[in-house]
């Protein structure tokens, strides 16, 4: 149990907290190898004002500099809300063997576009902790209504 | 003439060449913002140990940090390879009016997998200098069988 899924995405969300506490939309992401959490992010695009700076994009670049390797080949990535098509990509490149998201984007997410973005050797793993995904980036835009 | 697609095109292959010359798979791009040049930058996936590194997604950022805006709506991005779907997904995010590029990449350009990755608003122009894009990488990709 220690090491499940939902074990890791509540990390995920620990980071997801906070981008929220940074006004930033809340997103975190953290990349798991042989169990041991080998990078973690949260999504920093007001604070560094880079489009590109998204959870999962911090988080396999430090990955790749924790491993010494531009490859992930045998790690997984957690983050909250299903990647967008950019990050998509990066996971592709990067050799992820294994994603496992959050909540789904119905909007932006990846799969809408086109779900073989992914390499087709890659896991995924959807919809853990679905609910308290959801509730955070629910809490960050009732709040940035009011 | 001075400020034509090819003008700036051939400034993006110079960051190709740069490329070329670090032992990098040689792209170069460059920002343009009313006929300035607002960030240049070569892939550096092998130097920065990064699979996200590519010419685009440094361009990009880095344009950012000039303008001090994280989005690059009146700018022209130039890149010597059509954008793979990371790119395609930075450049969408980055809401940059106009992409040109060299040569094509049937095997992993955006365009293969989802044209629509990049805003219907964005202009897209293809094969600018297309030849010298093109003749860049083959002299890499030989030069790396030898």
């Amino acid at each position: 149990m220690q090491f499940s899924d939902e074990y890791f995405m509540r990390i995920a969300l620990q980071q997801a907290e906070i981008a929220f506490d940074e006004g930033e939309i809340p997103v975190g992401a953290i990349v798991v190898c042989q169990n041991q959490i080998i990078a973690k992010a949260h999504n920093q695009t007001e604070r560094l004002n880079d489009v590109t700076a998204h959870a999962e994009m911090l988080a396999i670049t430090s990955a790749a500099q924790t491993l010494g390797s531009k490859y992930l080949k045998d790690c997984t990535l957690y983050v909250t809300l299903e990647p967008c098509v950019m990050c998509g990509g990066a996971i592709f490149w990067s050799q992820l063997s294994k994603i496992v998201w959050g909540a789904s984007d119905a909007k932006r997410g990846f799969q809408r576009v086109q779900p073989s973005i992914v390499h087709p050797k890659s896991r995924v793993v959807l919809n853990v902790l679905q609910s308290e995904c959801e509730e955070i980036l629910k809490r960050f835009f009732e709040k940035l209504r009011t």
